[in-house]
Formats: C-alpha cells, sequence, structure tokens
C-alpha cells in the first residue's frame, strides 16, 4: 500500500496568470502528481481531527500537514520510525510535510514562557510543564525520522509587532539556524524549505528571503504571519517575501486558511497554504459557505432539509441536511463536527480548484470580485 | 435512496439448534431480509455515536436502535417527521428499531425522581429539569411520527429488586399500557413489540408473558434486565419469559450486550440484542477482542504494530495498529473512539454472524465453551 518511496519534490510552473502574480503549476511528489495553488488540511496529531486518510483522499486533498512539535511530544518520534515512518504510521499514501515545531514553541510553550539562546529554544511542555529545549538540528532529525515528504527549517517566530532592532537579530539567528538544520539533514527523499521571516520590514524581509534562497532549499515558506497583524500588513509582508524568492521553487504561505486570505495570497504568487480553521470552526457548528460562513446552531436551520451548499459535492453536502447536521452539533454528538470538517476541508479545496481554473484563463481579478461581494454579503 | 416502504417485519424461523433453545432465522423488513440472532447497535440521538450510516453498512449492520425518549426532547418529533421519518432525517436506508422511552424515563430522570400515576408518569427532563409527562399513547405517536420499522411498547421498568407486591402491580399496569398503545399505533409499515416484565419472578414473568402475547404484537421483548441484577438472575428472567413466547415471532432482550450474554440468550431462543457497549467503551479506549476486552491506553501497545485482532475484517483492523489508536486514544483525538466504536460493533455483529453459523451446525454449546474459554483467559 505504502509505496516506495525515492526523490524530493519537483515544482513545475505551468502558467503565470497574466493580471496578478498567481502560479498555476504541479508539485510531483513520491506519492503522485498534484496541482497548486493547493490548500492542505492540518492534522497535528498525526490525523486530521475526526477524519480518516480515506476520507481525506475522497475530498481530493494531495499534501496534509502534520506538527513535529506535536509528535515528538506524543507518541515520540522514535515510536513513528518504528512503525515505518508518519505515512505507515498514520496510514496515508499521500505526501506529508511536517513543520518544524518553531510555531509551537511559540504559541503553545507553558505560560507563553520561553528562554531563546543561540543553541536553540527553552521551554515548557504545554502538556505537563515538563522542561524541553529544541534546537535546528533536533527539529531536523525529529523531521528526518518522521520521515515526512517535506520538512520545514527550525525558525524563530516573533510575535507582532517587536522593535526593528529585535526583528534584525530574529531574522539573522532564524538565517543561522537554517544553516545549522540543513546542515545535518540526511534523508534524501525528504524536501526541506527554508521559512523567511523578517516582519512588517520590507528590507529585512528581502534580506531574509534572499539569504535564505542562497542556500538553495527545496521550496520557500513565508512564516511569521497570522500572528496579530492586520490583513494588509500580512499580505505585504507576502509581497515583500516572494519580490525575492525564485520561480521554479514552490512558496507557502504557513498558517493561512481564512478564504479570502487564500485569493490574496494565490494573487500574490502563493502556492501552498494550510490552516487548521476548517476543523476548528468545525467543531464550534460553523460552515464555510460561497454566501460566508454559516453556524448550524443557528434556530433558523432546524427544519432546513438542503445541504449546506446545494452544488458542493462533498460527502457531508450529498448525504445529509442542515437540520441533521444542526441537530447532531446542538446534541454535542461528535459526528456533527466530523461532518461540518470534511465540508470545509473540501471547501477550500473547491476554493483552490476553482482558483487554478482562474489562472489558467487570466480571470482570477474577476473570480476574486464575484466571490468577495457574495461571501461578504452575508458576514 | 429511500425506497417505498409498505409492508411490516416479518419473521420466519429456519431452524432451531438441536442442543439448546437457539434459533437461526431471518427478519423480512421493508429494507431487506436480515438474519437472525442480530446485534443492533444503538443510534441515540439518531446517529451511532461517531459513525455515519454507511459505516454502519459497511459492518453488515442490520437494525439500528434509536431512543423516543432523547429524540422526543431533541430535536422533536415534528422535526423528524417533517424529514420525511428518520430514515430521511438520519439518511439510514436500513431498518430501524426505537425504544418506547420508558427506560430512559426509569434510568435518566433527572435527581431519578418520577411520579408514575395509571395515565403515564410525570417526570423531569436530563437536560434542563422541565417537567415531562409521557403517556403509553404519546410514546406509540412520537414513534408513529418517527416512523421507525418497529416501535416498542411504553412499559414501567421496575429497579431491581422490588417487593413481589410492587412487581404484581407494575406488570399489571404494563399490560394496560401496552393495551392503550397499541389501541392508537395508527402506522401501517411499522411493526409494534410487546414488553414482558415481571422481573425474577417466574409466574410474574410467565403471567407478564402469556397475557401480552394475547394482545398479538409483531414482536416480543424481554425487558427489565440489565437494572442491577446478577447473571444468573437475568438468565432465568430470559428463560421464564421466552418459555412463553410464540416461535414465529422475534424476541428481543434489550440492553444487553456483553458478548457472553448474547450467547447465553442465544442458547435461551434470543434473537435480536441492543446495547450501547461497544460505543461507550470505545470513547475509553477499550476494544473487544476473542482474548477479552483490552485498553489501548496499556503501555504494551505503544509500539504494537499489529491490529487489534489479525483476522478481524474490520475496517480498524485492515487500516490501523495498535500503536496508532492507543496514540489516537492518548491524546484524546476522537478520531481514536470513531475507530475503536467501528472495531467494537463489528466484533459483535461477527460474533451474531459466527453465533448463526454453530445454530446451523448444532454445534453451540461447543461454540460457547471455545469462545468463553478463550474470552475469559485474560480478563
Amino acid at each position: 500500500m505504502i509505496m516506495v518511496r525515492k526523490m524530493k519534490i519537483q515544482y513545475t510552473l505551468l502558467k503565470q496568470e497574466k493580471n496578478t502574480k498567481a502560479r498555476y503549476g504541479t508539485l510531483k511528489t513520491n506519492y503522485g502528481t498534484f496541482f497548486t495553488p493547493m490548500f492542505m488540511p492540518v492534522g497535528t496529531l498525526a490525523n486530521v481531527k475526526t477524519l480518516t486518510s480515506d476520507e481525506l483522499k475522497q475530498m481530493n486533498s494531495a499534501v496534509i500537514l502534520s506538527n513535529t512539535y506535536h509528535l515528538w511530544l506524543r507518541p515520540g518520534a522514535e515510536v513513528i520510525e518504528k512503525a515505518g515512518g508518519l505515512h505507515s504510521f498514520m496510514n496515508y499514501d499521500g505526501p506529508i510535510l511536517t513543520d518544524s515545531g518553531g510555531f509551537q514553541v511559540f504559541s503553545l510553550a507553558k505560560d507563553k514562557k520561553k528562554d531563546i539562546v543561540e543553541e536553540g529554544v527553552h521551554f515548557k511542555s504545554h502538556l505537563d510543564g515538563k522542561a524541553l529545549f529544541l534546537t535546528p538540528e533536533l527539529s531536523i532529525q525529529i523531521q528526518n525520522k518522521l520521515d515526512s515528504d517535506i520538512a520545514m527549517s527550525f525558525d524563530e517566530c516573533p510575535p507582532y509587532p517587536v522593535t526593528r532592532e529585535y526583528m534584525e537579530k530574529s531574522v539573522e539567528r532564524t538565517l543561522r539556524w537554517a544553516k545549522r538544520g540543513k546542515a545535518v539533514h540526511n534523508n534524501p527523499r525528504q524536501s526541506l524549505f527554508g521559512i523567511v521571516q523578517g516582519g512588517e520590514f520590507e528590507d529585512l524581509r528581502a534580506y531574509s528571503a534572499k539569504e535564505t534562497v542562497k542556500m538553495d532549499f527545496d521550496g520557500y515558506s513565508i512564516g511569521g504571519t497570522s500572528v496579530g497583524e492586520d490583513k494588509e500588513t500580512m499580505y505585504h509582508m507576502v509581497d515583500y517575501a516572494i519580490a525575492y524568492l525564485p520561480e521554479d521553487k514552490p512558496r507557502y504561505l504557513m498558517g493561512v486558511g481564512d478564504p479570502l486570505d487564500i485569493i490574496e495570497g494565490v494573487i500574490r504568487g502563493v502556492d501552498m497554504f494550510d490552516c487548521v480553521l476548517p476543523t476548528r470552526i468545525a467543531r464550534h457548528g460553523n460552515a464555510f459557505t460561497k454566501d460566508g460562513k454559516i453556524n448550524l446552531k443557528n434556530l433558523k436551520y432546524k427544519e432546513d432539509f438542503t445541504p449546506i451548499e446545494m452544488d458542493c459535492d462533498c460527502y457531508t453536502c450529498t448525504h445529509y441536511t442542515k437540520a441533521y447536521l444542526r441537530h447532531l452539533i446542538t446534541s454535542s454528538e461528535s459526528l456533527g463536527g466530523r461532518l461540518l470538517s470534511i465540508h470545509n476541508i473540501r471547501f477550500l479545496i473547491r476554493l483552490t480548484e476553482e482558483l487554478r481554473e482562474a489562472i489558467q484563463k487570466d480571470s482570477l481579478l474577476a473570480y476574486k470580485d464575484t466571490f468577495i461581494n457574495r461571501y461578504q454579503k452575508k458576514i
């Protein structure tokens, strides 16, 4: 079932949209070739919450993401290594990207306390407060053991805002950490991405991008977004970084999954997105629709025997009504969150499918206007 | 997808086992013909917790059970009626049995307080303490609206033990309630079962059975078990009741799902069983195996890369290892409970498949010995 994997990923740019920086391309992986731009569902603990691998395949997902920090704590990298790697452990025969743990150290450390030293980061486990020390080398070594298809460099992800002085030092440290991680990376079938930092400072983003590209990674991420900045600032961060990223490598905007942000990211030349949003909002009864986000707990759905979206091809919309989903959600039955997760992930994947079509037709800006007009009307 | 339903269920006795009272038969329903003895998964709130209807079909389930009391409170019988009945509401195109609410009134009433009068039972909602009044007529009317394939009479389910004097009065009341419910039953495609009560008193069970059978129901349940009595007493209750039940109607032992109790029930002539056990224990990390129940939280499964049972054909055992399931359960990922529910329900359905085979071969007692020896070795 799990095929023999040999190579790193290969990005091919198939078409550059005429009116924007949007790109239509392919990502060749050991598990098949997938189109970009793509949305990657997040399986923090080696599962996309409530869903099986088969269900992810059925909704046409390509790369999925899993979290190095979480897997390091539970079940531990050694268990997954002994299982034959993450694919075998979670029985997913599609490409997997692992993050570096950098973001989690900064967002999940117990009491938000951490001590950043040149060697790495001292912090406490969010589970039991145990003292932990994560270094660029250790992050890569864990990811080598997890045997994901794409590993991420260990970076410092500063909050927003920080002083320019702090950000200058942080960018330099992230570059040194990227170099150290790359030096120990030792898995010929695992690609390694560099991460561009620099906050909202245009010259620091440019510097970070150029220096990271010099190290010649298999792809490049834009980090340090969705950390408290406003949308316009985030879009600028993307613009500043992408200007210096090579055309022949994939670009990944980390932690971004709001539909409007995906559209803006694609317009700016991003190829890959990930976010826990579709599964997290599902657990609270929320569903994406083209007419904006809706909450199924709303009384108006009590006797609404239509699917969430009439034209959606997901398992949930082809099998269940809003009235039934509302019943499950208001009765705290976890099948409700599961079915909404399926719809929400499929919604974002369908969005990327439509964006790819618009890029091919050079009609992305028109698509964006139509989408936003409809999506924001009901928000 | 949902076919036109016209008729009541029909039971056919195909084979009586030589050495026991066990029966092999079929239950013809509007959704196909199914073999008995059968185990019915419980979908309290119009879903078998965490699972879709397709998944139930995949594990070869036949009749499933849903709870009148719970559906009456949420989403309400009217909503389900407007949806076109329970099959349509929950998108299950297989037979559904609804209980009467009798057991829930006695087990779930807020503060266990209830006031039983001749007309019905006054009690308070377990959700919000609201005063409720359920009568034999109302229970049947709700079930008529739910449009299940098999409805149950509304009975009094006394605790164990009660005095003989109390039980005598209770049995008489349950008989009067059965008559009143039958009088208002008005759904030509819905079968109606009577319930035999009488506690541990042989003559009262006999009396209850004979009087209930006189009313000519489509099937007969044995109620008032699993209410605190020991196993031997429960088996006696079953013996006492079944002695007076007709051969040409199905017999249903309510709320029983322990593997050993299913075997003992089958030996005594029971055709149908239901229980929340397989899904409830799943949520706590427990799995049935032929070598006894195991808890996946156990450290010894941390690096056990084999399925729960090598020879099990369920989705979980054909896709996932104990190490992965342990990881999900210990990390509180609800996919774990979902996958264990699939295995546990399939385990009980497979058990009934094997029991049917043993009945056909007149080897039920040998099957029982082999099963028990293996099952109890590790308990």
